[in-house]
């Protein structure tokens, strides 16, 4: 059986451009960035080759990108290396409540650690309000951090409205990127943010390797101590091979964005026409600013899971907003505040489109899923009572 | 020209059959191992059996080992991990004077905190003696970290035996065996640690994988937050393709210790024997107590930096303690602590062997090296009023 892979969201296929650019620092060039002698010399250079692409795609400077693990450690070293470094300024941050659980959970640690959070709420579609925002900033306020793109519903934030309301109120703005960055156009400069997260897998480089962009002059207190890596800001051996793959992926990004979406963008809105026509079937997020490559929908009556194993069985990969966790299903925290019912929420199921998908896929797609949904509702042990079962799983 | 590596510490070559191992899922299996679908599974399945294989080689158990991107982010998560999980306990921590820096600025880190920290000296090889870490506990310790083996003098602690006085006063013991682990035997159990760090670059493995060893049942507080990844100790979606390698790399290592070690131990003898024989010259370190694939030694009125560069300019790729940081020359703060005067340090020359180094290779270092001395020697500054200019450097 042919499998078809729409769960680009979770992670992507390398580009097998990117994997030859890396080939070369797994072998001959396998040095330490920090050695002085030709071998350590060339994976600096490579690495900084890598840094200035990687820059050059959300029109920063190369000494503004650090270099990290992943997008959530990004994310963690943003508001947890802000708050550290101005908390003598103040001790109040600003989230929304759809971030992604990197940025959600940094901020609880936060609060536990005596700094104050509010949680922006959102529309029905997923949009902070700048009026929100602007409310909530308090004297106190040091640091707002807002999610691009929400990688669940698939939504884009209105970011240059955002963070300008903050840089009126002389507050960093971070915002996670990890979604958008290298699926629509990211320009820091457009944008007037302050700290930016991406990660490569996103954008078909290599897992492992992540950045945050911060504008110079920024002061930050590192999460990782050790050498004098990044700039003494993110310490560790550089993760040679997969820096150079997410530079290489920066630079094909930059050079194929717009043919790719291109691509995509019809596929997507395919999709959800057709999906959407089924009854008690429900696009989530909204409707026209989302990720190009961005369905997500709540089927009634059934949980995500269920349709994801039917799905799989048909050779269709997908994924769920409702992910099964330490056992115990739970409703997406995201849906529900957007004000889904907890019920409807675990019905999430996400398609996410990728370069290499094929309009065939959809076809098939959209042929089979209106079976599933049936297949499923006949069976679904919530079509009657559905109102007890829910309470038993929130 | 041929050229040579000897800087095995800084980091090693990839060997091939990781490279392999960890091929597959670069390409078609290259699923987030959090997706429930085929895809996901299989990149879940892989990372488990590379988590078994990495706790094989430390006599672990599969769930003690958190998987990182780093040795130093491992010894980032224990130190802090660790501190914050138990600060209500008491707020004193104990770390030796030649740790690395990822342990030192984790408790620089931690004093600025709030926490107590004794810096532990040693004895002129780099032993800690088991009598100061005893006289150093007091009510408040919470935690002890010493290095097993020091990268810089190769040293090899007497860790089982710190690690009885840490468990006879109820005080976690943690160990950073970055340097160690793969390359001697290391094993939690005899220790008898609670915590232990690893890299994989260090034994043939990729760069971007680490380990922490957390002996089950011990709380540990997150460095990284977000998802649900490694038992939501860690979180980042998993650098797949290098944890494969890791675990492929603790297989392999498992293996062919011991065949590694009776390889390269009398190479490193027979450079010893013949590299001290220069005048003014000395091994650092312990003579005996060292790591089998390392030799370190300071050279009097010259530099460090100065004698890499002769030697890349003949093929030998070394290292220096005496690292050129931010511009400025400074002697390594662990030859400081050793005793050795800071002129002397920072003539620091570091040459460490792998599988690959030839007899063929030390006997032509042990051939040029005495002539690379001499010349610098011929026209060094420091030869004459050494004194004075140590000063202006230190």
């Amino acid at each position: 059986m042919e499998t078809i892979y729409l769960d680009h969201m979770s992670t992507n296929p390398l580009n097998l451009e990117v994997l030859s650019a890396m080939m070369p620092y797994f072998k001959e060039d396998f040095g330490n960035p920090l050695s002085t002698h030709p071998i350590g010399a060339k994976a600096k250079e490579a690495v900084e080759n890598a840094r200035a692409d990687v820059a050059s795609l959300i029109g920063a400077k190369p000494n503004e990108i650090i270099f990290t693990s992943s997008g959530a450690e990004a994310n963690n070293l943003a508001l947890r290396g802000i708050a550290l470094a101005r908390q003598n300024q103040g001790r109040h941050i600003i989230v929304s409540k759809i971030e992604h659980h990197s940025v959600l959970n940094s901020a609880r640690f936060l609060e536990k650690s005596g700094f104050a959070v509010t949680y922006l709420p959102t529309d029905k579609y997923g949009i902070v309000d700048p009026k929100t925002l602007q409310k909530a900033i308090t004297k106190e306020t040091i640091l707002i951090s807002i999610i691009h793109a929400s990688p669940e519903v698939g939504t884009i934030e209105p970011i240059a409205e955002l963070a300008k309301i903050a840089r009126q109120n002389n507050i960093i703005f971070h915002t996670d990127a990890v979604a958008s960055a290298g699926n629509i156009p990211v320009d820091v400069q457009e944008f007037g943010v302050d700290l930016l997260s991406l990660s490569a897998h996103q954008f078909y480089g290599p897992k492992g390797a992540g950045a945050l962009y911060l504008r110079e002059g920024i002061r930050i207190v590192p999460l990782i101590y050790g050498g004098i890596q990044e700039g003494g800001r993110r310490a560790g051996t550089e993760n040679v091979p997969a820096i150079v793959g997410m530079g290489k992926a920066a630079e094909l990004t930059k050079k194929y964005m717009d043919k790719r979406i291109d691509h995509i963008k019809p596929l997507r809105d395919k999709l959800i026409a057709h999906i959407s026509k089924i009854d008690n079937v429900y696009l989530t997020g909204h409707p026209t600013e989302r990720l190009p490559g961005h369905t997500s929908f709540v089927v009634e009556y059934i949980e995500g899971e269920s349709v994801l194993l039917l799905l799989a069985s048909r050779g269709i990969y997908a994924a769920s907003g409702s992910a099964c966790t330490s056992k115990a299903l739970r409703a997406s925290p995201v849906l529900l505040s957007l004000g889904i019912p907890a019920n409807l929420a675990q019905g999430s199921v996400i398609f996410t489109l990728g370069e290499g998908t094929t309009e065939q896929a959809i076809d098939y797609l959209i042929d089979i899923f209106p079976q599933i949904v049936a297949r499923l509702r006949e069976i679904s042990p919530y079509r009657e009572g559905w109102g007890e079962k829910e309470v038993k799983h929130v």
